[in-house]
């Protein structure tokens, strides 16, 4: 079990996958590949490779001793390498000696974290592609489902929620590009001590092997592009924590609308139910939005670990960096734990999104006739002044005035609707507004504008993005 | 003049380019383009975006009263049409009434941030380019000109001058690809009161235009794509201001390395001197980094930026944030004003950077034998064993432990060279390694591995890359 | 009129304390007093002491000169020594030489940083203070006014909104001491190029006065504390602006609160009205909550700001940093823009607060009979079980579950309480519970715990620490 | 083991101290305290107390169920609980109802925090006096020992190590009086579900016990200050956390130094050597500074915990926040994790380090007669003039120039000096300034300015602190 997962709540399921006995397999994978690249050339005795392979197991690593020594060096990978050599030993003396030559303790570290980051971003892509079909689906179903609009968290014009749904989608499309492409072209980390490949030089010399082909080879070996050393070039690992830090803006969004929306005076939304969520420790009735809670935990921490990326590539001095290098550790790794199961929360929390068309509804017709001011202004003012753009007029008996007046005496909810469509009624002859204008002037559904044809564009945008997608993936 | 430049040194070129007078023309022009858009399509009539593009003119705003008045409704844009309306009406009175309608004040301010940070991005990809192209030179003069490698403040194994300007390379040309496309993807704005462009609706009614195509003109105009309202949808512009930053992290890795290497231990960099640059107010010997210096303070800045944009996407509330929103603006426009001002010094810095490749050599030479150490050891123990491979073996007597004691008896530098090479032509019979194979296993100049094809690779890469990035813009 | 307030709303007041007229001035101050201080001790004539003072007024500069020139030097001192100089010498040629001798310029650039934010400090702490007196005022008056508790966006318990005033309270007491403090052991910087005062130690020679007795003297005219260097020791002024910003966070607190509360559902609370505030640009009915907004938009940047001030002061390499120093000028006057204009709309918010306890009232009872499921459970349980603790028994009829269902039944609001007192006063026997009893279990105003007296206790606590503050400051 | 200890070398000895069995151990003393409480004051049995303390022990709960379950509630208590419940059931079954009765999940966990701060506390202080006593050590027995001033890394003028010590303690001091003060101060947590202490109300009605009196006791049980609830005004824990952070940066400004100052080419530092520390994987003969390092990470990690801290302050809406609390505890155990263990090795680094007094010197030497430009200018200008006070002349023959043009010409170090020495001689008539005066002119060892008087000064009040926070201990 991994450790710290009580200050992490949610992050059971996804802890392990970057945990440090995750990190020492990737570490003995990399390890264990670079060997075998050099056997697939005829660099190193195949039976090198298997004795490698056969001991790169985490299960026979001292973890413990490996933390305990890690600081000796700054670094995990100086003292695995001594149980890694102990243990290869044990199987086939001689294959000791090539274990980790022509490497340095970065291009194990770096190549193992971006195993751990793809494996992570896997989970991720999957399930935020399930967030965006969630997505394609409530704003095609919530097309034309009214609800009132707020801003600045005021009621603002008439809404629907299948826009709001539309444009929580537009984030993740954007998420699940960036996370899609960047974390593809993360390359592996291949330079020796100071990135030049000289001791790989050394060891393929009298072989006919160039350092750059062992170099590809050891990179196809584990599944990644290959690349000219990036120790102190750190811009696509920022690239591709990035994509996960986009995705965790996207799901903050919606897990902070919903929790808004779901709040009991609002209450247009609501989390899924499932037994054992929600509850607390001292008050039976609660049901808490925790999916939403934990998803806006995480959207308010990466931020911070961006930032930290961030800097660590801008002080990544010299051929490798005092410190800031070592900062990238952690960040990366807390990332990789809270991102994935913001995405997960985010899948089902989606999925399973109560709705509650009523309530919005009645929202909306409570809020008018105020939130049809910018329309009623905008029509009746004309009308009012006999001639089409008389809204120009001002002072207390300009058309403008007469309106923000009856709105501002009319009160709301139906009652309110009513009062002001009789002042209406009153003040515009029928030949200019007849009784169905003006119900439908007064009807805070039908001033949707083109919210349906904007959700429609938005859906299709993605549906094909994802198809794209999809098709590169095969 | 902008304010705010003594606090930011280096910035007096760029600040005005994001600075009030430049947000308020932006706003403007938005507020123009919108009415003349209307105009091209018969809604409103082109004398009132005559008369809305004669009005549109910064000069004519009082920004004093503006700034003081923009706490009213919490932006800018509010208190400037108050003041648009009235130089419109003094131009045309019926041009008034067309002033704006169907927008909100998040549709020009957006919009207005667009066309800014594409301003700064035109300058930026330009002196990044020539940073590119710098370090492309700068690579291949010195492909083969070697120095000291470098890890954690630690001399590492021999490397080359050239490897260290393609892995500022490296940097630099994932930012341009970044910024290259990502900016040039940021939309136009418009949605209206709450996104669904109903006031729009309203405008366009009757004149069989649909909004979506006035929202298409109005894009066209500005020379922008058109998108769905993306008023809580900020990740477009997380990933542009990404962009930015991207480069701060490039160049802030290669401001590092010239401020170290041009400590006067190391002497190995220095700026290019320019009059007036680099003095102290109290010592009239110093000569400052100031063009690193500043671009330093640059990138331990943006990162922070960067946090604040991506915790305003994940807390955009609602259909417009009630404070995320506004917590953009200056962390975008000191992003513009920063950034650019780096990539201008830095395009500078590389095209004069003065490389003292005597002191380089010097250098490496003096750190010799020790740096050679992983070599040595690689190539000699297998022969003091006299079995290749010998070098499993232990114990104070194991050839690796008697190199070991060698190299650290042996002192460093062409004496420390001297000594250990007469150590090891007692030990290891000429048959196995002939004194012109000793010599070149004791040259530091002669371990640089791939080094050579490593530089040509990356500046292939990145002239490919600039050719494409080239032909996409023609 | 200082730039950059368009991006900054409600920062016209306090932009121009910080803005670069300011700094230059404050810079001139600090040259000017440090002429003087030696006139005081007889070093420099009183002559030269009376030109620098006469000289040393920001409208002689050419600030656009000067920032133009910064770039050269890295910092505005540089130049301006030069612009002042040449005023200097037109009013006495002979004073020239005594200009910025023995100083550098860190000292200055320091010194007058200090004086701008002790400046920034006053106005603060006298709008935080009326802050604090506000929200003492508040929590008494509505020590009694029940309101529903809310924790993770839901219903808890019955609270009073005289404990949330006394909570956001704590926040600005615990700011208060912490500014009252700090800033007022901000020091004078003065240690000329490397920070020995070597440059005093010849000014002074022979002239019997200490190089530490003039920087006493100098420290004295500019009513600062003496201190040794602290060119590179930052953390007292990261300690000062911790100080700024933990009133940002109390009051973003407050903010937050108000936008919550003040949401058309929820009603509880609203902004004071003024004309010309919270108005939208599309919408005539809209009243936004601007002066919230705009507090939030502070406490959602000044962490950032923060963190940049930490990170300056664990890079302040050597004597003078290479980067870091310079990041903090802007993060700095960024905070003493922001967090100053915060208190003031801070006073004017919590001065002027609309409290509708009505709403407060009706939403609570509205919240029964859930809201006091705690109690209802905690004190109806063991009246069920006939026997007190029989709490503990579980199963479809255990006490706990038969109220479980009650309450799960019942429903909400008036009819929903008047349904379970039913449902109670069938179950429980009227001799272990009478009619008052059973009607005081369910008034949600009559569980409202000790909160009267937690009010009691944190508005004494605050109204002496305020008292302390006012008796040291005098 | 603690988990995630890879990714956070030099953590072995710190994590245990918050990882999960030690979070988790304090919530359960948390709740024993609180039962304890009771039974003090008569409200519960002795025999419940008894019982919740023999179960409350973690070796009694499943931490991997409870991690699973902790998504469940968004927090660890409530799954806590039932195991909790489970445990005392199992020695006394009417001591069950006794558990937790009247807190609230955040009581227990903030609680739980504090304690765990505290302890962390405890070890970093001690090992901050530590670090106070050997910088007070080395300013003492290096007040004299002169070096090279380096500002903007470059050299500036001559300074001593002992004033660089002195600077050092200067921040150390700063942090450590934080610490000491704002640790003390943070109080127990005691509010229940919505902070006004209604269930303990409950809880003691009958008894005769008020529920402020319980607070106190249980607050006393815990070695910890009662205090009114402060679930949503977080500033007392933002304070601590920021008294570990001014530490952090303290020692980051150490660890910077220590690092530029043991490159190769500089080596007037180095850090202590142990065994199996500073090795590498592929370099036999580095040893790295990873003690500074390792600080240097903590140093840039630090200050993004710390933002989000304040963050979580500004945003802790209502009576519980929807997500800002939440990421508190990453983030404040992050800090416990790396601060304290910053704090051990500053401890060692500081208590060992190598100081290369003969390296300082000969880099000074060499270094000369530049460094002391500012010096010869002051003082030689004048001689030169022939007139007191004639520098300010200017023109290719005044004093200033040909002071500048000769010191242009002479070079550095040893040779550069005898020129410089010659051409002065030359120049200044031996009446005003005789040989030995020359000599002493020319001595880069002789500009030390005050430097010894304010080491002095700043150790005399670092000794004074130390002894008062010793005295307030006992």
């Amino acid at each position: 079990m991994s450790d710290s997962l009580l200050f992490a709540p949610g992050t059971a399921a996804t802890a392990d996958a970057v945990g440090d006995t995750a990190f020492a397999q990737a570490m003995l994978d990399v390890e264990s590949a670079w060997v075998r690249a050099q056997a697939d050339l005829g660099v190193a005795p195949a039976a090198a490779a298997d004795a490698v392979a056969a001991a790169a197991v985490v299960g026979s690593l001292d973890l413990t001793a490996l933390a305990a020594e890690a600081e000796g060096g700054a670094n995990a990978l100086i003292p695995l390498l001594t149980q890694l050599r102990r243990a290869v030993g044990a199987v086939d003396a001689d294959a000791v000696r090539w274990v980790h030559r022509g490497l340095t303790s970065q291009d194990v570290i770096d190549t193992a974290l971006v195993l751990l980051l793809r494996r992570a971003a896997a989970s991720t892509l999957a399930d935020a592609e399930a967030v965006a079909g969630n997505l394609r689906d409530l704003a095609t179903t919530h097309r034309d489902t009214p609800m009132v609009g707020r801003t600045l968290a005021q009621h603002a014009v008439p809404y629907t929620f299948g826009l709001k749904a539309a444009t929580w989608l537009q984030g993740v499309d954007v998420a699940l590009d960036a996370l899609h492409e960047r974390v593809a072209r993360l390359p592996v980390q291949c330079g020796g001590a100071s990135g030049t490949l000289a001791a790989v030089g050394t060891l393929v010399e009298g072989t006919g092997v160039a350092p750059l082909d062992l170099v590809e080879r050891f990179a196809g070996r584990l599944g990644l592009p290959a690349a000219a050393p990036w120790h102190t070039a750190r811009l696509r690992l920022v690239e591709a924590a990035g994509a996960f830090t986009l995705l965790a803006d996207a799901l903050g969004k919606i897990a902070t609308d919903v929790v808004l929306l779901g709040r009991p005076e609002i209450a247009e939304l609501a989390e899924p139910a499932a037994p054992g969520r929600g509850g607390s420790s001292a008050m039976p009735q609660k049901r808490n939005p925790v999916l939403s809670v934990l998803i806006r935990r995480t959207a308010l921490t990466v931020p911070h670990l961006m930032a930290q990326l961030h800097l660590a590539a801008a002080l990544a001095d010299d051929e490798r960096p005092d410190g800031a290098w070592h900062t990238e550790w952690p960040a990366l790794t807390t990332l990789l734990r809270l991102v994935p199961a913001a995405a997960a929360s985010a899948a089902e929390l989606t999925g399973g999104l109560v709705v509650h068309e009523d309530r919005m509804l009645a929202t909306l017709r409570d809020a008018a006739p105020a939130v049809l001011s910018e329309r009623i202004t905008a029509v009746a003012a004309p009308l009012l002044a006999g001639v089409p753009g008389g809204t120009a007029g001002s002072g207390p008996s300009s058309p403008k005035d007469r309106l923000t007046a009856m709105l501002a005496t009319a009160g709301s909810g139906e009652a309110g609707t009513a009062r002001l469509r009789a002042d209406l009624r009153a003040a515009v002859p029928a030949a200019s507004l007849d009784d169905a204008g003006l119900d439908d002037l007064l009807d805070p559904t039908r001033y949707l504008g083109a919210a349906g044809e904007l959700v429609d564009g938005v859906v299709a945008a993605s549906a094909a993005a994802a198809q794209h997608r999809d098709t590169r993936t095969q």
